[in-house]
């Protein structure tokens, strides 16, 4: 059983509130997922992460693919049990990261065959293989494999591509209809680059085949904020209404509420853990920076409006120190904040989509975050 | 009021049990004080440290005086406030740390002149002003300025050194008798390095000084286990009974029961913070080291006796797995479960006193630790 149920949507724009009903757990979309890269989102106990109402988390197939590997994490029946997390799992495909982090790699229309970042040893990823190695982490959604796009790309580069991302999905299908697990879904990407026609091909493609769920794949690769929406705007309406809309890898609170307003229901992105780490935090008054000296010896909290356990028992002047002093325990702490922060961002979108009240939402955002969102990320997942 | 209080002494030997009673709180002797070198137990949150049953822990001075400064800490409330810290804290008096970590150090008979090892800055630490910064930290146990003598040294520099501490002793008791405040108590402490003669004089003449506290200092500093026991015979029969006794940076489950046998009542030590972050874990079976490969696809918990949030929700297998990750969950979940076990002796070793079984503990505890109590340690406290 994966169900998913629509249970509102907006009448001025494309958002909606749904349910994903899994075997599980239920979950509320529009839902943001928190990433987990290697088993573990950096720096806090699972059980935390849940207390922030998070009940499904991304994890990396190439990072666990590559350490502990999957026969570990199978025999420990499973990534669920072996890193104590009692939500959701979703898995990306590996083909990302293979893209970001692999040193040597060549596609070919079978697969991707790259060289491990960490040893160099060989393997060689197809879009059968992929779903393998998630089906052994015993993973809730899983991602099929598809092909990485730069931005930018030329127009033939593009549509090669894209046209292999549509052969591995028919191929995951196949794959799917002999081994798939009761319970599980699995999710197709849309590629299509940042070419309109493309675009649209390709989520007509996808949007034809008997998939779970659909993900937006090929955005917040560097492109503009802009182009990255209008691309949204092309390719969302394309795809069917009855099944959860995922746009990976992004983003800043305003692309999310952007992309809600463009009928997506889910996300994953690093930005609240990864900036976190660097000392970068989401505020009620826009990103600060722990660093900053004028927080020396300002004993006020990170986010006056923040109810999270750093913000009640913490001052900037200590997150500070800490910072600099490089102490283990920041890193927990200022976690802590961000994810605490994008919960209540989702809250509110959510609040603002039963209450029609999106676009003073977006505004605000906006001001807070467009700079932000117009900024450059590659998405990658590193320990820092 | 600082008092202490002798509940219980055993027949057989010259352990006790008792109570230091203070403004902010009750202790129960013999006790460990888990090290908090920078103003954090190192990747913990205050609240855990203090729900594994710990009512004190350490804190190093040199490394605050260097960073954030104590005027931040003041100025912030003191550094329970500051760290969010709700039991006691002792500050050493730093000059340890400018012994074993500043590149420049001149000591002359009013102090000593040591650069900071961050920044190369020049700071001019005396009796006086290292019991001013800790005032200004409002620390509940303030340590006098010694000498540090490092092993081995010949019976001259021992004794010019230990000559040094004693002149430094009573200055520390005309700054106190002008500046203590309510509440607050004052360690001297015993030096004579592993001379007899020495450690016996020097024992007696801090004995008579009017501290609220006496606290045994350089040993294990890189001496024989037996040599250090050794001192522990001469010098604390000439410590007065009704004041709690402090042996300063020691040391493993055996050197713990060895010094409680002789009549010690408190503890602090990195080590089982410092071998956690290290993958060094201690165990009912003995000391592990997590990175093994033999547990690769080793899914039972550390330690099968032990019922820490740690080993009650992961494997080995999964351990190993976000240590070779560096993941930085790991350190705190392993420094949960070292602390852990350290609680658990402590409670092993007051229950032992009571029932009069002491010498079974330490035999047990002599198998499973004397190889690594005989181990070098020079007791500084790194990040890593
Ligand atoms: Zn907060
Ligand atoms: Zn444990």
């Amino acid at each position: 059983m994966f169900l998913f149920k629509l249970l509102y949507s907006d009448s001025k724009t494309q958002a909606r509130i749904g349910q994903i009903i899994t075997p599980r757990g239920v979950i509320e979309t529009p839902v943001f997922m928190p990433v987990g890269t290697a088993g573990t989102v950096k720096a806090l106990f699972p059980e935390l992460v849940a207390s922030l109402g998070f009940s499904i988390i991304l994890a990396n197939t190439y990072h666990l693919l590559l350490r502990p590997g999957p026969e570990i994490i199978k025999n420990a029946g499973g990534l669920h049990a072996f890193m104590n997390w009692k939500g959701l799992i979703l898995t990306d495909s590996g083909g990302f990261q293979v893209y970001s982090l692999s040193s040597f790699r060549k596609i070919t229309s079978e697969g991707i065959l790259f060289q491990s970042h960490l040893d160099g040893s060989e393997y060689f990823l197809t879009p059968e293989f992929a779903l393998e190695i998630q089906l052994m982490l015993n993973s809730d959604i899983l991602m099929v494999l598809d092909t990485c796009i730069p931005y930018p790309s030329d127009i033939e580069k593009t549509q090669i591509l894209t046209e292999l991302t549509h052969k591995w999905a028919i191929k995951s299908l196949e794959f799917w209809e002999r081994n798939k697990k009761e319970g599980k879904a699995i999710f197709g990407i849309v590629q299509g680059g940042m070419f309109e026609d493309l675009r649209k091909e390709s989520a007509r493609f996808i949007a034809n085949l008997p998939f779970n769920g659909y993900a937006l794949g090929g955005l917040s690769v560097g492109e503009p904020f802009e182009l990255r929406n209008a691309m949204l705007d092309i390719a969302i309406p394309e795809l069917p209404e009855g099944a959860p809309r995922y746009l990976m890898g992004v983003g800043t609170p305003l692309d999310l509420v952007e992309a809600v307003i463009r009928g997506i229901d889910m996300f994953d992105c690093v930005l609240p853990t990864r900036n976190a780490r660097r000392g970068s935090l989401f505020t009620s008054q826009g990103i600060i920076s722990i660093k900053s000296s004028k927080y020396k010896e300002d004993f006020s909290p990170l986010d006056p409006e923040c109810s999270c356990y750093t913000c009640r028992n913490y001052t900037k002047a200590y997150l500070r120190h800490l910072f600099l002093a490089k102490e283990l325990l920041i890193y927990s702490l200022l976690t802590l904040h961000n994810l605490t922060y994008y919960a209540k961002i989702v809250r509110q979108i959510k609040e603002a989509v039963r209450t029609g009240n999106l676009s003073a939402l977006r505004e605000d955002l906006y001001l807070k975050y467009y700079k932000t969102s117009k900024e450059e990320d590659d998405g990658s997942d590193v320990n820092f």
